[in-house]
C-alpha cells in the first residue's frame, strides 16, 4: 500500500490534461491529497496548497505522487532534482508512468540512503494466485463497457462515494494506474500475466461480509479486440453480481479501431450477462451509465430516457447527475 | 526459433507419462527428432535411436529439447553434467520447464562459453504489440474448449498434418510450451503481460497466402474461470474463419474448478461464434472434434453419432479416425 497523505506532482505540465492523474486523484481521494508541487512554468492547478517540500515534510506527507504525464518519454533532470529531495526528506514515490522509477539509478541510491520506496503502480508486486473460481461472501458491482474509455473507473468511484454517504459498505477495487494512485492499492490489470489475471482479480476482492459491496474498477471491453482478454478475466475474477453498463454516447467507432462500431447497449448486456452468469447465476445488469458530455443538459436528459426506454434500465449519467440511481438500482 | 533437428532428452524419466513432451515432438515433429538421450534408470523410449552427446554432434544435432519433467522443481547435478556437456559440444538446449535454464549460473555460463543458446519457451521473448484488430490476409482456424485439456493442440496438429498430406498450405501455429517445442516457435501465450495477449496472436498469425489455413493451438476456455481472459485474446486476436468445437466426452466437471460443470456443445458455439464475429463477420462453426480415449470403438462411434445429430456438425474423434473431416469441413 501507498502511504498516505500525498503531495501531487504536477511538475512542468503544459495544461491541465497532462494532470489529469492529480486531477483524479484529488477528486476521488481528498482526504489523502493535501499539497500540489508546481514547477516553475507549471500551467496546471488542482487547486490545493502549493508546498515546498520542507512544507510538505512539516505538514506530514509521506508520499509524493507524480500526477503528470512527462515528455518525451524521459524523467528529466528538472524532475530528478524535486524527486530526489522528496527522497531526502523521507518521503516515499508513487509514479504510473511508463518509465519505472526503479530504472532510474539517482532515485534508487536516495531512496536507499533515505530508507523510503518507490511505487511504479504500472508493475505488479504480488506473485497473483491461478483464479479458482469459487464463490465468495459479499456483494460485487463491475462496471463494463461498450468500448474503452467510457467512464467505467468514474461510475466506480462515484458509486463507492455515493454508497460511503449513505452509510452502507462499499470499497472501490482499483484496477489501473489511476485508480491505484486514487485509494493507495490494487492490481495494475494490464500488466498481470495472462495465467494470473482472473486470480489477481479474486485477490484483489476476496471474502467479505455479506452486505458490504465492492466496486471493482472495469478495463477495457468485450468488444473491444485489443483488450477483451483482460475484460474477460474480470467478468470471470469479479464473480459479479451485478454489472452496469457503461457507454459513452459520443463514440462512434472503437477506440483504437478503425473500422469497428461499439455494440448496442442491448448487445452488451446480453453478453455481459451470459458470460458473468458461468460463475455467478444470479448476476444481473442494473443499469446504464452514460458518458454525456459532448451534449447540453436537455440532449443528454433526452438521450438518458431513450436509451432507458430501449434497455429497460434505469440510466444516468453519474458526473451530471450523480449516481444515486445507479446505487437505488443495485439488487438486494 | 530453435535450431533442428533435435536430441530429445529423456533424463531420468520414472515412465513414459513423466515423457510425454518427448512423445509430442516425436510425434509431430518426426523429421526434426533423430536422436534420444536416456540417463541410467529411465523408464521412458519414444522409439528414436539412443545417441551419446559425441553421437549427436556428429549426427548434426542442433539443439537438446528437454522432453521430460524434472522432479522435486529442481535440476539436479545428474541432469546438469548431460546439459554441461552437451553445451559443450555446440548444442543448444530448449525447455519447456518452469524451473528456467537461464537461472542456472552454470549453464549459463556453459553455454556463453561455447556460443550456445538457452532457450525457456515458458518466457516470452518478443516485445509484442497491442493487437489492432485489422482484417489479415490467409485463412485461420481455432479450436475452442468445453474444457482445458480436451484435445484442442492434438486437433490442430493433426489437421495440419492432414492439409500437408494433401498439399494443401497450412502452418500450425504454437500457443503452448510444448506446441512451441515441436514447431520450434511460437508464443507462450499464458506468459504474456495482459495488454499485449492478442497482439502476440496477431504477430503469431500474420498475413498470408489467400489460399493458406493458419491452424491455431487453442488455449483454455471461455467458459474455465481461470483461464477465460486468454481464451478470448485467442478468439479476438485469432480472427478466426473456422472454430472447431474440442470437447472430452468423459469429462463431468471442469479441470481444477469444483462444482462448475462444462457446458453443452451448443452453449459453446454459440457463445464462441457470437464473439469470434465481433472481430471476423463470416466466421463459421465448422466441425466438432471429441477425445473418446475412456470409450470402445462401438461407443465412441454412438458417442459422435449422438453429437453430429445433436449440433448438426461434423463429429470426430482425429485421434481414433483421422482428421479427415474436420478438414473436409473447413469453409471455402
Amino acid at each position: 500500500m501507498i502511504r498516505k497523505p500525498y503531495l501531487l506532482f504536477l511538475g512542468d505540465a503544459p495544461d491541465s490534461l497532462a494532470a489529469k492523474v492529480a486531477q483524479g486523484v484529488r477528486d476521488w481521494s481528498p482526504d489523502a491529497a493535501i499539497g500540489q508541487y508546481r514547477m516553475e512554468g507549471c500551467q496546471a492547478d488542482v487547486g490545493l496548497p502549493d508546498l515546498t517540500i520542507e512544507e510538505a515534510r512539516a505538514a506530514g506527507i509521506r508520499t509524493m505522487v507524480i500526477g503528470v504525464a512527462n515528455r518525451g518519454g524521459v524523467i528529466s533532470k528538472a524532475w530528478k532534482s524535486v524527486l530526489t529531495d522528496a527522497l531526502a526528506n523521507g518521503m516515499d514515490i508513487a509514479s504510473g508512468l511508463h518509465n519505472l522509477l526503479r530504472d532510474e539509478a539517482d532515485l534508487v541510491s536516495a531512496a536507499a540512503a533515505h530508507g523510503c520506496d518507490l511505487h511504479d503502480v504500472r508493475v505488479p508486486t504480488v506473485q497473483y494466485p491461478i483464479g479458482n473460481g469459487q464463490k465468495r461472501r459479499g456483494r460485487r458491482c463491475l462496471g463494463v463497457g461498450t468500448d474503452v474509455s467510457v467512464g467505467k473507473m468514474y461510475t466506480a468511484l462515484a458509486m463507492d462515494r455515493e454508497m460511503q454517504d449513505r452509510g452502507m459498505k462499499s470499497t472501490f477495487r482499483a484496477t489501473g494506474q489511476t485508480g491505484i494512485l486514487i485509494t493507495g492499492g490494487g492490481v495494475p490489470l494490464d500488466a498481470v500475466v495472462a495465467d494470473f489475471m482472473a486470480g489477481s482479480i479474486e485477490y484483489l476482492s476476496p471474502d467479505n461480509d455479506d452486505d458490504h459491496w465492492d466496486l471493482i474498477e472495469g478495463q477495457g471491453s468485450l468488444f473491444h479486440a485489443s483488450y477483451s482478454g483482460v475484460t474477460m478475466a474480470l467478468v470471470h475474477g469479479g464473480q459479479p453480481d451485478a454489472l452496469v453498463l457503461c457507454h459513452d454516447a459520443s463514440r462512434k467507432q472503437m477506440r483504437g479501431l478503425p473500422g469497428y462500431e461499439p455494440p448496442s447497449l442491448t448487445e452488451l448486456r446480453d453478453l455481459a450477462l451470459k458470460l458473468a452468469r458461468i460463475v455467478n447465476p444470479n448476476c444481473q445488469v442494473s443499469a446504464v451509465s452514460v458518458n454525456t458530455k459532448a451534449m447540453s443538459d436537455a440532449e443528454a436528459r433526452a438521450c438518458l430516457a431513450q436509451i432507458e426506454t430501449e434497455t429497460g434500465l434505469p440510466t444516468v449519467d453519474p458526473f451530471r447527475f450523480g449516481a444515486g440511481r445507479l446505487v437505488d438500482a443495485l439488487p438486494d
